[in-house]
């Protein structure tokens, strides 16, 4: 039995990423291509009873440390749960997002070291490695701005004060694709929306070509 | 400022490791030294919440690499909120269970592995692995004996279906004692009670005097 195909977005706030996936995902469908798309928690329950843990307001003694293994705790399950047994079937799953988040915000933006934070997610990852992540590369006040568009409101003070961490976000992702190009292709997502699609289109072809044949 | 001593107490069930903390806590604090006593989750709110996920009844989908990572997540917090905050007290901290039970429980009887246990539990514990881990070594048989004379039952079906599982804990803890003599005291748990203290006191009060003189 053929297994299927793990394709992650990855990328900073208004990169541009979730508005890709769904646009894949009709392609893949009208294509008429077994395909789901997801992010944690993903519906699944033990993985949102973590995440409330980590988005309980009450929980500000919550150590950083602690939420990266919440995080990977989240991801092990819903990885289980729903990942896993679509691939096995064969289908195309689309994720929002997966291991680089972690290691650009937690390991890299929020210094818990790149490396360290890779440890604890191989753990929960296993061999499910994605077998193709899309980094959306975007410099963050271009991203910051399309958000402020979107909600119709100006940047405000607190966006702008947090313009430097999005900066160490997209620096992070940008050191954790140069220590894996085998499976992390970067697009210019600065690019109009049309081109990006019509790019990871191209870009998924092949691969999926070789899927179905 | 002096830092503390941290002690933990490892080993199966009805080794005795309780009892003996129990008792080790009223002497240090007869001898006029600083000292709490503790085990996870240890009335730390994000620990308990994190270990109510873990005893979730409704969780029957919880996989074995989930519930290691949730295990971690809640020790990092009760050693950032607990235990550290004591040792930089200077205060002598006896936990009850810590590493060496996800090593031996999770990583050897449960068959994860005792190095990718260990890679996670790194990840949790940074610097702050125990001073002294006293291994409470002990035929499961005679433990579970213990245990059933405690509750005043007989060792029934289960219990001994059960002793498998037991023997690996002790073989694992075992493999773990070997690895890290320089931390691991292997006391035969098999003595009464009087010796088995007296033998801890008499391995702790060099390690208390050179700290508290």
């Amino acid at each position: 039995m053929k297994k299927g195909l793990f394709i992650v977005f990855e990328g900073g706030e208004g990169s541009g990423k979730t508005t890709a996936i769904e646009e894949v995902y009709k392609w893949l469908i009208e294509e008429g291509i077994k395909c789901i798309q997801t992010r944690e928690p993903g519906g699944i329950k033990i993985s949102e009873q973590i995440r409330q843990v980590i988005l309980n307001k009450e929980n500000v003694m919550m150590e950083a440390r602690t939420e990266a293994l919440l995080y990977a705790a989240a991801r092990r399950q819903h990885l289980v749960e729903k990942v896993i047994p679509a691939l096995e079937k064969g289908v195309i799953v689309l994720c929002d997002r997966f291991i680089d988040s972690s290691l650009a915000y937690q390991g890299y933006a929020r210094n818990l070291g790149i490396e360290e934070v890779m440890s604890i997610n191989k753990f929960a990852i296993g061999e499910y490695m994605p077998d193709i992540s899309i980094l959306f590369d975007l410099d963050p006040k271009i991203g910051l701005e399309r958000i402020s568009n979107n909600n119709s409101r100006e940047i405000n003070r607190l966006d702008l004060e947090e313009l430097d961490f999005h900066q160490k976000v997209r620096d992070g992702y940008n050191i954790v694709y140069e220590r894996n190009k085998d499976r992390i292709i970067k697009i210019d997502a600065e690019q109009s929306k049309e081109n990006v699609i019509k790019q990871i289109k191209s870009i998924l072809d092949s691969k999926i070509k070789s899927l179905i044949n």
